[in-house]
């Protein structure tokens, strides 16, 4: 299920389980999925990469299902699997309808068409929009 | 400016000016970036991608400074250098406060990271995101 | 003008040189481009990428412009500045028209936007595409 | 199937088989593949797909062939396994043999490589290549 | 020199000076480099990458020359060339020769082109090598 | 298996074979994996790969282990399935520990992240790291 297995919450040590904890209460959900079990092998990373995640992602100027929207849409950018099923159930427990998810899927291809138009033509930069 | 030169408004065709008209109209301006003129060489791009382009960012289920935010991040992720310019410039003409631009940057760095860890340590989809 | 600097001709060693000669005989032509001169850092290197170019650009079930309109459209989805700027070159040499390079452009873009869309919309294959 | 699962035929609306239909016509066959039965949950986007592609994929400056082999490429290059099957049987139904698969895949592989020695060596653009 | 300015070290307030000082005593150097510079204008994001590249980028079971070539080679391989040009200055910093930079381009070559042509002939993962 | 099935050691003609015996012998194994034997289609492709990858992979001014790490750096941040899970096993038999693998990974995930925090804050190049 991944290179060095998943650890389970029964297996967990303790720092792994207060982690495991944390993302549980956090989402409001009594399991954790298997990128967490995954790296948590290196319980450095995971507890990095959760707070990491639980700041980022938090609100702020951005709400939450915005931010949860965003990273499905770079995850489908860069056509990560496991990445685009995780961020399409969490943008839909955020709200995220059907009809949300349809034109964000036509924003991520046209921005990543004319990406490329952009470069083919060579096109610089106009002074309107140096810094 | 770009391999095949820039087509300013007085040395444009009917066509081309018709969607340079159409892009100032529609976004209440009185100039046209490079892109267009780069592009404009190809009057079926140039259409095309106008039509498109205009289709997909209007108003919807999702409002246009969100579907704006989306495109900068994917032209971020892509580091596509004058796609970040302009849609940088076009997101803060609709909205868009540094707060908002300073999240959004979080959310396209944690994305990318977290989309190779999952890659590295091959994380399987979990039967509750399967399709 | 690179990382380690750019090897002229007159301070090239013989083993460099004879690289150098041979490219601009198979190409017709009494320069070097700076790529060349950048990874002659790196003999080993340089002979290596010279010969696989060679070798892989050379006239075959494909002919050579397809082959560098090829070389072009997968630098253009890539970003990469410079390759962009001398393959449209090298294809022009080889016979690239304007209105090749504008399809070939339109191309590149509409695969770059077809491959998200089938990303996010988790397409499977189909039976009939199966190897 | 996909994440709002496939809309056949017989379930369609009228306007989602009139694109059915045309693609049916335009590639002479009986089927129509996964991808369009995906997005044809945003019929907006199934129609102004078809159509791009319809335009651009069509005969011009570049022969169908050849498009498909660099949509191919490209598909490749970005490493979209449903893309790569689908264009792969697309190519081989225009005409693409054996010989010219394992040509064009030397090529892409070839311009991954040197697109990176060039960003590596930090190598700037030729004054012959600038625009 | 960047979107929202650069925060020189005069003008931060104690939460960027701090991290500032913390750099310039990690590296054992007096000056802060753009990027961080860049990103002060969002604390938060400042604080968290320097927290985490110091602790990822620390000695382990990989020492940080090898840390920094990796840094280097996926930053080659993404083609940023800001990334580029600081982590080789960092690499050269910690030990790396000519002789083992060209040594590491060539490596993210050839997997940029292998990873191609696995992607193209469509390889699936030998039984030796599943999870 | 693959797009045009894997050529057995008993299936190959003399040039394969002597590649295939190249490989065993250079790896000190006895099997060869389906990378090669999909290759294999193409000789020409199926012996300069080979050789190139004998050549950059081996002893030099960086170590074995070091270069299969980097491969793997390379393929983890391009997403290549196959790649990973080859090229793991490859540095796992030159000496890797899952301390190492666990390390490299947070190197990978940082890289990509601090990649795209560069490019959407528009950062500029340091004139300390200017070529």
């Amino acid at each position: 299920m991944a290179i060095l297995g998943l650890i389970e919450y029964e297996d967990a040590n303790p720092e792994v389980r207060a982690v495991y904890d944390d993302i549980m209460a956090t989402r409001k959900t009594d399991w954790v999925n298997n990128f967490w079990k995954a790296i948590a092998h290196d319980p450095a990373t995971l507890k990095r990469t959760w707070e990491d995640i639980k700041q980022i992602m938090g609100p702020g100027a951005l709400d939450p299902l915005t931010k949860e929207m965003v990273y499905l849409a770079v995850s489908v950018s860069n056509q990560c699997g496991y990445c685009i099923a995780s961020h399409t159930a969490g943008a839909r427990n955020k709200g995220m309808t059907d009809a949300m998810f349809k034109e964000l899927m036509a924003v991520v291809g046209m921005a990543n068409e004319s990406n490329r138009l952009v470069a083919g033509y060579q096109v610089e930069i106009d002074e309107q929009f140096k810094v």
